[in-house]
Parts: C-alpha cells; structure tokens; sequence
C-alpha cells in the first residue's frame, strides 16, 4: 500500500514524497482524523497508509489507476460528518481527501442548475446563491456536508417533504470508475430525461463503492416568495402525528417541512438552547415544527388552513399554538429545530458518547415505534432525545452513555437493534437518511435478504472485480475476494 | 424459441397447448397487434412466436426459467402506448402480456402509498382513489398507460414540474431477474430510504432489459384542496417561454403544472376539439397552460402573483389572459391541453402517419429548439404541431406525413435528427420521457458515448448474460453474444 502512495505522491507531485508534500500526507494524527468520527459509534481501528489530495477529475483518475494496479483500497473523504463509519477504512489503503476540490464549475441561473466539485459545503452555496439568483439546493442535511458525501449517502433532511431526497436532485455525475476510466452518467442538463439506464440513481447513495464522485450537476429550487414557520405542541407524540397526518393529507402546497422534536428535546432548548432559542420558554411536550412557503397572502392562508384543521382535529392541542410574527421570530423558531442535536453534542458530560441512528416506517406506525423506542432508552435510565421527519416517517433517536461501561454500551446496542428490528416489522428501512456505511451492515440484510444484496454484489463485482472502491461498506467482501486479497 | 412456448403453456396450464389456450396465443392478427404501434415510427419485422399471460409472480419467473433454459428472448407488454418500438420483438422471443396482472395488492391509505400489479392503468386507480381517500398519483402520461410501461419508460407528463418524474413515486418493485429468481429492489414501504444501492431507480427506466416488473409500490400523493387553470397567448414562442421562465422563478408554491402548445396545435383545437373545448374561440398563438393547485384563496392569491409578473415582464401578452371562472371551465380549459395529441391523430388524412417524438433541453434554450425545428418543419411543407412541457424543458413535436413517399420520409428523418442533435448541442437529452426503445438507440450514443453506454451493458451482462431480456432495446447486443445466439 505505501508502494502505491509513494507512487500517488511522486505523480501528483511531480517530485520526490515526504510527509511536508502538499498533495499526500502520512501525518499518523490526521489519519486518525480522517478514519474515525466522534459523531459515531461505527469506528473502525484501522487506518489508512496516507491522505491524498486531488485537485481534479484527472488526479482522481491517476490515483485510481494507481490503486487499481496495486490493488490497494480508495476510501474517499469529504467533511466526516457522516455517522455510520462510511468513510472508515476497515480495509486500510488511501483516503482520498476532497477539500481542495471544492470550486463551483458553472453556475447556469436560467436554467436552474449547477456544476459543483465534492468539497463544496451546501450552506455555502445557498449563501453564495439565494440573493443573488434567488435559487438554493433544497436539501437540508449537517451543516458542514459536502457535496460528495451528501451524493454518496443520499442525504435529505427537513426538507424532504417537499423536495424528496438527494437522487431526485441529481443531474449527472462525473464519476472515476475503480480502474480510473472516466465516466459521465449523463452528458445534458436535462431537467428530466429517459434516455437509458438511470445510472445517475445507482452512484447516488452507494457510498463511493462503485466509483469515485468527482462533479456533480444539481437541480436547484427557486426560493419561495416568503416562508414562516408555526410551532404547537401536544400531550403525546400519538396525538402530535395525528394532526401530522392529517395536515399532510388535506392538500395544502405551502406545507414545505414538518418536523417532531419530542419532551426531552425540547427541555433541552431551554436548558442549552442559543441565545435565540432561548428568548422564549419551550413547552416542553412533543412538539411540531412547521414550516410554510409561498406567497405572503398564500402563507396566511395555508397558516388559517391549519388552525382550522388542527382545531377540528379534536386533538388537546393549541396550548402553545404559535406562529411566527415576525423575520426575527420565524428564524428564532427555525433555529430551535436546527440547533437540537448540536445542543446534546455539546452539552453531554464528559466520558459519555452520542449514539445517534434513525429508521423509517411508514407514517402511520410513526408514532408506535418512537413511544416504543423511547420506553426502552427510558427503562435504560439513559439520557435520550428523540428529533424526526414527520412526513417522511423518518426519525432519530440520539443516546448518552458511557461506552467504557460494557454492559451499558450492550445494552444501548440492543436498544438500536431492537429499533431497527422493530421497523423492519412496520415495513421500514434501517436507515432513513444516514446510509449503511460499517454501522448497519447487518441490518441491511435483515432489511434486504441475501438474493437482493447479492444482486448488488453482482453489479458492483461487474466494475469493481478487485472489491478496491470503498471496501467493506453497506456489505461485507464477499469471501472469495477476502481469499485473494 | 416454440419447443419454449409450448413448455410455457403446458406449465402454466397444466395441459397441452393449442391455440385456443387460456394462457398462450399463436395468433397471427394478436401477434401482429403485439408487435406494432400505430403511434409509433419505430416498428420492427419481427414478430414473437407466443403471447403469454401471466396471473401472478411465480407464472412470470417459471416463464422466465424455461426461456433463461432455452436462450429465448423475452419481451413484457403492457399498454402498447409507448412510441419508440419499446415493446417490439426485433429478436423474436416471447411477448409477456401483463393484461390479466391488472390488481391493486394493497391500498395503504394512512401511508399514502398503494401496490399495484404491472398491468393496472394509472387513471383506473386514480378514479379509485381520489374521491374515497383523496389520494393520487401524479404522473400523467398517455390516458391508456399501464403502470408496467410507466415503471419501465420512467414516465411523467404535465405534472412532473411540481412531482418530477416515474422515478421519484417508485418505492420499490419486484422483479423477475432474466433467469427466474424473483427479488424485491426494497422490501418495506418507508417514504424514503438510503439502505443500500437504488436498485428501484436503476430498474425505473431500463425497459424491461435488466428483469421484468410485476409488482409495483407506489407513493400516493394527496389530491389538492382545490385546482385551477388559465390560459395566456403570446405573440412568439420566445415570449411564451420567458414568461414562463419567470414564472418559475417567483416561488410560488401553487404553480403545479406549466405547459406549451404552438398556433398550429391551438388551431386544431379550433376546428377539431370536443364540444367543451370548442365552446370558446381560441387564440391562434403559441399559448401558455398553467394549472395551479393549493386552497382556494391560496390559488387566488397566485394568480393575482401570476398576473402581476406578466403584467411587469413586458411581454405582449394579456390579450388572452384567461382563468378559469368555474370548475366546468376549468375543466373544459385543461381538456383542450389533454386533446391536443388527439387531435391530431384522429383528424390525420388517410395514407399519412405520425412521427411524435420528444426531447428535453435546459430551460433557457427551449425556446430556440422549438423555433428552429417548427422552421424545419414548414420548409418541408409537412402539417407539424408543438406541445411542450416548458417547466421542465421538455417538448413534443408531431408530424403527419405519407410513409409510402419515401423522400418525404427520409426528410421527416432528417428533421428528428437534427432536432435530437440539436438538443445534445444544447446540453439535453434526445428523450424526456419516452425513453429510447429500438428508435432512439443511435441517438443514445450520441448523447451518452460509448464508454457510458458500455457501463450499462457491463450492468446488463452482469444480470442477463444470455441477452435474453428485452433484446435490441436501448442499445444493440454486442457482438459476441450475437455471434453466441
């Protein structure tokens, strides 16, 4: 492996490699860096022989070739904040670091689309964007994710209610092929197109296991006229789904987000809450968040639309009915639901660790597997929070613990696992939004069953026969492979 | 390839065959009307030997077995709506005829989704479904669709600027693998997932060439509280196109379907529509349909939005500037858009044909495409009208002409050749929602190149090494394969 980072180094560089060369780094701390997360329970010990640093496409596909002939493994890196080991290296071999990839191509304003390279930070480009072409990419993932790693798990977010999830967003890719071949999935920016097999969907959400992204054409959204954003809490989580449900069903356009945030959570905001959040007391019962777009006239409407149906619903609800007055107020609000897992990474005491993992279940058995979930984290004694996408029956469970204590960290183990069991019953999938990575291999073929990851298998051996893109992700080497290597 | 079809028949019927079989048919005129569209320019010879009709999953793998054993070309049938010979038998083979798989499995209204079987017509379940749950599904392609076709042509229509396309509605599907083996892409029914590859997308759109579709989980959408429709002619394609560029722009929420018709096609409404839609004269210009969704005074609101942009754009418009005053006018207004290719193929002189075909292009170049393959059209004399999708940039053009003229057919060729072209020299794609078919296979290189192209055959040997799935569509069958069979 080190033969092919040498090799990496000397053709990047044009020269000699050392531990001080720009495009390749051996330094043993950022390569505990780049293989492990504290944001995840899915850690791996082993690490990678070296970092490299591509600038483009090109020098992704030199790397490639490299790695191809030596049979090493390439494990691309964006910004690590993915949560189930998905850029671990379980398998050693070179982390392919896309910070220095991380220009705007083109951006094509009358056609509403744009050309990005990995490393590019979403929330840069919505700033960069929104006032000044009055578009954004409208997904909603962790602030500091790039664009190749919100390809590679197919992220979604608050948004994805109204605005699906990352492979709905997706153009075309250039994509380097595990022996280095350069592709296109698509040539055109079509807004849509039928025009052979939709390859764009197979890399998106395939966690870097069948190739390496290296451009990315998005969609992007004209930003509504106006938005605002409502909360109201309930008694029970049961109740605040109904009426989740119910809004959902009666039609509105202007409905663009509807989260949950349960008990615990909202103690939290008062409690760690920013100075923002912190301007008004939260009740502290489950609670929605709502967010409306559209007109300022068309949001007015849709907001009387739901005080009406919230109203007949015959749910307690309505103590804390409130809508945002004021720009001021609506981002305050807004705030409360984006700041709600940094609030318990932030504030958990020292020795403890966050387990944070979601599923998704069809809506109506939302409200079933939250109560449930929540009765076992209870019955634990641990610290634990429930945050969830109410319209897309997607939710997150984050656990303290202290992953010294064994028993305990068993026991919050079988908490995850009973979950994701238990939304594998409801006709769920073990991962909403987070992708499989090292963390959820197993559940996937309890999800999935051994002919239907077998057919992935068959798809990815077809162009990755030396098993080198990714190695150990979503499934496991087959044993032939393990064999040669 | 008939040893195989008797085999077929005496399996599925437990009996010997004849041509009076309830399960298989060796009917000439039947086979014939299997093998070839009027609606469609890319008809082959060829004819399979055997209609089929499969009753339930296991019928279709035990004919999947007993061709994958005989090397016997297998080809699914469903509506025969589709243009580009997506459904013909240029390698002969068995035709697979859904017909009798025309079931809802399950309708999971609190979940918003429903399991259809291949054979089901997507306006059937939506006169089900919307008035008992108010519930639908939004594609709208051609009135007599299956949703086996839609599944396997990655479909949409008016609807797909605000729900996007086929793609996006799938939850998963399961599919008979070219030998047998019967799989599901996903097992379970969450309303988002990133478990592992997007088998569900990469089977939406491959045209029946990776397995054959036979049941299909489908996300259901809620019916809007209230619709509305108006009409807008301009002076020039140009103008219609900027303002609908702008419209798009404004973030209304409301917007929900954005289509183009040219002076030629609003002239046949005149003379050849229904009654509803010949109750008005309409303006013989290149006209605007916009379809708005939401509540009732959300809808007045935007179009109050929509009258105000067009009134600051500058544009010539407002001489027609129509809404709808009630529901029946509503529905007389989007019946002239629905009409449209109707007309044109019910009123086409004896001895001519049409060649309806379709590409998509960046928003900002639609206008430019259309201009230029109208001016085509009128060079060569031929009746030609345009009706486009100009939210997502998306066209149809359709020419009447007479087959047996055969300098007039090679000139009607050279016009779609060039308007696909023309299309890819804009950054778009030679199909927006009628996939590729044998009609469309040159244009697909074109578009895609080899070395993409060659990607999704490694995919396709992968899963059909003997080729035997809907072969010659989407690209040809290589030629070692071809030299096997």
């Amino acid at each position: 492996m080190l033969l092919a980072a040498h090799e990496i180094a000397t053709a990047l560089d044009g020269s000699s490699p050392s531990s001080f060369s720009d495009r390749i780094c051996f330094d043993a701390d950022l390569l505990d860096h780049h293989g492990h997360s504290d944001w995840s329970t899915s850690n791996t010990s082993n690490r990678a022989v070296a970092i490299v640093y591509p600038h483009t496409t090109e020098d992704v596909s030199l790397i490639a070739r490299i790695c191809y002939a030596h049979a090493v493994p390439m494990v691309p890196y964006g910004a690590g904040s993915s949560v189930e080991g998905n850029f671990s290296q379980p398998h050693s071999g070179i982390c392919i670091d896309f910070s220095r990839m991380d220009r705007v191509l083109a951006l094509h304003a009358d056609d509403m689309d744009v050309v990005v390279q990995p490393g590019v930070n979403w929330m840069d480009l919505n700033r960069e964007i929104s006032t000044t072409h009055g578009l954004f990419f409208p997904m909603d993932p962790s602030p500091t994710a790039t664009f190749g790693g919100m390809v590679s798990t197919n992220c979604s977010g608050t948004n994805a209610m109204r605005y699906g999830t990352m492979k709905d967003w997706v153009l075309n890719l250039t994509v380097v092929l595990p022996d280095g071949q350069i592709i296109k999935t698509r040539r055109g920016r079509p807004r849509k197109s039928s025009a052979g097999y939709n390859l764009t969907s197979l890399f998106v959400g395939s966690e870097g296991t069948l190739g390496i992204v290296t451009e990315i054409t998005l969609k992007l959204a004209p930003v509504p006229a106006d938005t605002s954003v409502a909360v109201v809490s309930f008694p029970s989580i049961a109740a605040a789904a109904r009426t989740a449900s119910a809004l959902m069903r009666c039609g509105m356009q202007g409905l663009a987000a509807l989260e949950i945030m349960d008990e615990v959570q909202m103690g939290m905001l008062n409690r760690y809450g920013s100075e923002a959040v912190r301007k008004r007391v939260w009740d502290e019962k489950p609670t929605l968040f709502l967010k409306f777009s559209g007109t300022t006239e068309g949001i007015r409407q849709d907001i009387a639309h739901v005080e009406k149906v919230i109203d007949q619903s015959g749910e307690e609800a309505a103590v804390k009915f409130h809508f945002a007055a004021t720009k001021q107020e609506e981002n305050d609000l807004w705030a409360a639901r984006k700041e709600a897992l940094f609030t318990m990474v932030s504030t958990r005491p020292a020795g403890t660790v966050l387990w944070s993992t979601d599923v998704a279940v069809p809506l109506s058995r939302l409200a079933e597997i939250i109560n449930i979930s929540k009765k076992e984290c209870s019955a634990l004694g641990i610290f634990a929070t429930v945050i969830g996408h109410v319209g897309d029956g997607n939710f997150h469970v984050a656990m303290m613990y202290d992953p010294n204590d064994a028993k305990m960290k068993a026991e919050v183990g079988k908490v995850v696992h009973n979950m994701m069991h238990r939304a594998l019953e409801m006709e769920g999938t073990v991962s909403g939004e987070h992708a499989i990575g090292t963390g959820k291999k197993e559940c996937l073929v309890d999800e999935l069953g051994l002919e239907t990851i077998g057919l992935m298998q068959t798809f990815k051996r077809a162009v990755d026969p030396k098993w080198i893109m990714n190695p150990g992700k979503v499934f496991d080497m087959p044993e032939d492979i393990q064999r040669q290597g």
